[in-house]
């Protein structure tokens, strides 16, 4: 299957991506800027393409994951279109609303106590338990990538010098890098880090893989991973333009602008895009920029507190 | 120029509306509903359809209007995109947010103390200063309405039944009506107002324009109308299927809803549809239900509050 194939067959039920052209936020920030948001996308992320992709590409029939955010959702949703089963695996003190958000699309929740076993583990041991499922990385996986490069694709059509999106595990920049290239675009993308989990940022600058020892408290959850994974270094080691390492209090500010010049509501780790942009005006000025905004997945008390 | 004509050129230039189609919504509600949104529209609201179509359609240079909401901003923008001038009278106890509002698409404000002098009298004095300016109203205005049916042609492509909308001065429901018959829809449009200003439901049962005394004070600031307007009435009175009218903890429900299982920033008065939907299941069960999302322009404290 050509990726032109991979992309129709997914985008016949992904949501295309929402452009978003507000006067206001240019006009604040200096920049000729536009959104493209995957909050609106099924499950309220991107990661319901890579999901999507996965699902339909992997011939078997369960998947097991491990996740406390949003491809734990986009799995379980996949799944539930294509008649498949899921299991996420989610630590027992996750929030309410996303344990909730996997349960009601159909997945099977799999608490874990992380404090006396990690969820590597608990994913081991119920892969050993159903050794026919899937167990589904939510990024470090070529189909996973393929399915986040339909974005790419999408973003190929307009004629942008920049596109500038959140990095975690890479997922998302690795499918950007690939699908703008096969819809023939020449835009550059750059990624956007919290400062305080900026694993990718130094692996860029040592030109090797490096790991951190934790996974960083920052507000922008969907960024807290040890490090990107194997498959998407490969890719963003070679492609990517630069890294923008974002403070804390930036990507508050992103959250807030979104919420009251483009009456968008983001997640803290949506906003590390349009947080790098504030961040580095002088950067994108005379630019044409497209910042990515992943994912409006947030807990209602912690983006209450954020936008006051 | 026909309605045809006038929709183009109004389309060249608005944003299509955003439908929003949440699986975790029809399974909450047990209803077939999809959310047209507007509150990705320029200036934040439908209410620039309308001001747009106006500022086009009158060959004056310069527009009045009184208003503390979306049609101050709507009008500014489209007097600023048309180099046309816009003078707009707001009470000097408007929220900071809606005065910079207007002021940043380049409106002049002139701020009154309503204590000492209502609204229409500070526009009859400036109408009396520039005689050669337009006094726009918000909704009793054939231009407004025109305007307004963009929505309901763009509307007419889907395959709804009902398709329900926030009801103020009447702007809205009336346009809609007009353009889903452009469209050749057979859609009902049926209204939701707060309960505590029932004015249209009031009028529709009592077969005459009835007006409230003083604004109602409900937390849907964009339906604290008097009355229905007089063109307004005319379309309505004959052509909506029906208003119901919603209690103040469901329209803070709608917006919740919006929030969480959608993902969508919604001010007060654009969660009026929804909360009809949630009130009246029964009523819509087995039927295709559009919910019209007007604008979502809130104060972030007013906001805060309510998905806490």
């Amino acid at each position: 299957m050509t990726p032109s194939e991979r992309f129709e067959r997914v985008r016949a039920t992904v949501r295309p991506t929402t452009i978003i052209d507000s006067p206001r936020l240019k006009a604040a920030l200096g920049v000729d800027v536009v959104l493209a948001s995957e909050t609106l996308q099924y499950t309220g992320s991107f990661k319901f393409r890579a999901a999507y992709n996965l699902v339909l590409g992997v011939s078997k029939d369960h998947f097991i994951t491990a996740s406390s955010g949003n491809f734990g959702q986009a799995l379980a949703y996949a799944c539930k279109l294509a008649g498949k089963r899921c299991t996420v695996v989610m630590p027992s003190t996750s929030a309410k609303v996303k344990i909730e958000g996997v349960a009601e699309f159909g997945g099977e929740v799999d608490l874990v106590d992380v404090g006396s076993k990690s969820r590597a583990e608990r994913v081991s041991e119920l892969s050993a338990e159903h050794p026919n499922a899937y167990v589904a990385s939510a990024y470090d996986d070529d189909l996973v990538i393929d399915g986040n490069s339909t974005l790419g694709i999408e973003l190929a059509s307009y004629a942008f010098d920049y596109v500038v999106c959140p990095v975690g595990g890479g997922g998302l920049a690795s499918g950007l890098i690939l699908g703008l290239k096969v819809g023939g675009s020449p835009a550059k993308v750059v990624g956007a880090e919290p400062a305080m989990a900026n694993d990718a940022a130094r692996s860029l600058e040592a030109g090797e893989l490096i790991r951190n020892v934790t996974e960083p408290q920052t507000i922008a959850d969907g960024a807290r991973t040890i490090s990107l994974g194997d498959r998407n270094w490969e890719i963003l080691s070679k492609g990517i333009d630069g890294i923008f390492e974002v403070p804390e209090a930036r990507i508050a500010e992103a959250v807030r602008l979104l919420f009251s010049l483009c009456n968008l509501k983001s997640e803290p780790t949506g906003a590390l895009s349009l947080a790098a942009v504030v961040e580095n005006r002088e950067r994108f000025s005379g630019q044409k920029v497209c910042c990515v905004v992943s994912g409006g997945n947030v807990d209602p008390a912690v983006y209450a507190k954020m936008i006051s």
